[in-house]
């Protein structure tokens, strides 16, 4: 079956989502916002002009849909999200819907009938929100939206469960998975790699093998608060000089350990150090570690490395170390008939089918919770992303888009 | 000549003043507060009821002197501060305000007429304030109080020069020493130890042979914020790790520096991080390093020596590394007649007359610049300090006051 998607009108959506902008800190337009509403508002438009019936589910989730044409078969889902991160980019999920919408309008255009329903899905707060939690319209539909994430304040102590609400959301549904395994046939997702492989092999085109897992944990260093000028050097409980031991030996701990097995990346993002005084020696230091891994056994054992590398710098200070696990997302394995038809129609476009890992985290990863999941990654310049530099090219998105479509076409006939 | 002062009293005048606190935020009166103008005029009556004419001074500190029996001496100044911390103690500052109110009025009571004028001083905002300066009221005393410091704003964007005016300064008049070399004959402080050397030696009284010299450094970090996910280990500029190793090696450097020569002791007490956030490989880690010695070799060399232990673990990552110096005070001996003084006066009492340096910095470091000083610790229990649990003995600030007044007796014989 030949089909051939709309490059331009792709581009010219991916760039009218960019002016739903705070103006004063480009590009942001965080979830529950009002810039958020107007691009749902103006992405259920275009919904409708790509053929597709749209409504928001029970979380939120903005679906678009075509029936297909065998009764009783699950869709075919395809998606992303078109939320970001406070000044952050215009490709990062938005590429991703875009290039869904583009699929769903050019298939009706040129008369393909698929034999599944078709669902484009614009997913809720894929990114961290002032509630906390990521990926919150992926979590409920695949059933890991826990209650403490929906019990979660923000700022103007109004819980993630009312903002769900106040977005189109049902709470009373949200206790069950929205979706059961099986309700999906497959999800494909097109993203920015966030990363140089493709762009230092110069491919416009990568196939995600695996999504790491993540896991997310916070660090706690407690010393003793002393007077930074009377308190000599040997009587010292500095929990600071404690943190940094446990931040170099997490970066050297992942750096030895990647590869064996599996990508491994460890990273401390945050730090608080009370009483944080110049003249006052740390009592506390509270860390969160982001360790991401594609291999379960390294996520499972990093703690306990961690641990027992720390233990001798920590104990010369008298420090203590506590380590709790705050949030886990398993590695999720993209699904193999997946690949070998991404694989298949990249070839067949001219690509080298080139296969890498995930680092970050997608909606893709939960609903691999419930049904089996595929990714495309295009270039993005530099591996800039979360940043207002963050640029994909328009053809190598086009080809990313066109790569999914043939995919798609090809899983339509296959998937049961 | 005989001479005894009331304990009781003295005792509590420190009651009292610790009642000027913020209600909720024990024992909390920091400069330019309502509770330190309300603490000011209590110390004002007092300064009356000990027989001496109070008044601020052009850097609103507040001096109660009584002259002196020989015209044309300078004074004997003695007093300490009276503002604390946030969350701070009961007798940093305030032990030396009230043993000097207490010499005062027990030298009047006892009809005892000294040869130079007395001075007692609450100088203004020893503890940093949030105009960012500290030993405010003995800087402008001494000419130390810089054009930047006096420009520096708090969070509310007033000027340290506006908020002296307000607490009854005249800003017209700090462009210059508040006093010359030989305008203060002595300058004595009592003052907490804030450290566990007297306590663990069982003495009541200390002699302060030197006050540290303290610089502040600002280091800072540069490396490039990337995705916490997507950026492999060994593609990372990660500025939390290389501010890890700048932290730990600031810290193994101080401890082999200790005694090669004098008291060294450095602290990183604060750090931010950029952008701070979970999922963000940090691009930018700025932290104060708070660094004293009794040495000025070794304050000198620190930077460079920190600079060569840390370039290996920065260059590895390609991180920038700067290191500049924003305050710094001089190591203060105190002067060996005023230590002379003070020891044979603590022998005469039953002391041992120990000395030790003092790895705080006190108002008596910035008036070292214009004059002899001295100082007497007293034990703090447990060394703690800057915390509600600070805790001294009233018998021990009383025989710490007693060697402070014989000394004072002493000095005003001998001194011309």
């Amino acid at each position: 079956m030949m089909h051939t998607l709309n490059p331009d009108r792709l581009w010219a959506r991916i760039e009218a989502l960019a002016r739903f902008t705070r103006p004063d800190l480009p590009w942001t337009r965080r979830a529950f916002t009002p810039e958020f509403a107007a691009a749902r508002a103006w992405l259920a438009e275009n919904f409708a002009a790509a053929g597709l019936a749209a409504a928001t589910d029970a979380a939120a989730n903005l679906i678009g849909r075509r029936e297909g044409s065998v009764p009783g078969l699950a869709p075919l889902a395809v998606g992303s999200h078109c939320d970001t991160v406070p000044a952050g980019g215009r490709f990062d999920g938005i590429a991703g819907v875009a290039a869904a919408l583009e699929i769903a309008q050019s298939f009706a255009e040129a008369g393909i009938a698929l034999r599944h329903p078709l669902e484009v899905i614009d997913f809720l707060s894929e990114e961290p929100s002032d509630y906390g939690a990521s990926c919150i319209g992926s979590r409920a539909m695949a059933g890991t939206l826990t209650p403490a994430m929906l019990a979660a304040r923000n700022a103007e102590d109004e819980p993630l469960i009312a903002a769900i609400e106040r977005v189109g959301g049902i709470p009373g549904a949200l206790a069950e998975p929205l979706r059961r395994p099986g309700e999906i046939a497959a999800f494909l997702e097109l993203h920015i790699e966030q990363n140089t492989v493709l762009e230092s092999r110069g491919e416009a085109v990568g196939i995600v093998s695996a999504i790491v897992g993540i896991h997310r944990l916070r660090l706690t260093v407690t010393g003793r608060t002393d007077h930074a000028g009377s308190t000599p050097m040997h009587a010292r409980h500095d929990a600071l000089v404690g943190a940094a031991r446990v931040i170099d030996a997490a970066h050297r701990l992942a750096r030895e350990m990647t590869g064996n097995p599996g990508y491994v990346v460890a990273t401390v993002g945050r730090i608080a150090v009370s009483p944080n005084a110049a003249n006052a020696i740390p009592g506390r230091a509270e860390m969160i570690l982001d360790l991401r891994s594609t291999s379960d056994d390294v996520l499972a054992r990093f703690p306990r490395l961690l641990r027992e590398a720390t233990a001798p710098g920590l104990a010369e200070m008298d420090l203590a170390f506590a380590c709790e696990l705050i949030t886990r997302a398993r590695p999720a394995p993209c699904a193999p008939e997946i690949r070998e038809a991404l694989a298949t129609a990249a070839r067949a476009q001219g690509h080298a089918a080139l296969e890498l890992p995930s680092g970050a985290g997608h909606d893709a990863m939960q609903i691999a919770e419930i049904a089996p999941v595929g990714m495309v990654f295009v270039p993005c310049r530099g591996g800039r992303s979360h940043c207002p530099e963050e640029w994909a090219e328009a053809a190598d998105i086009a080809a990313g888009a066109q790569v999914l479509a043939a995919a798609l076409l090809d899983l339509d006939a296959r998937l049961g």
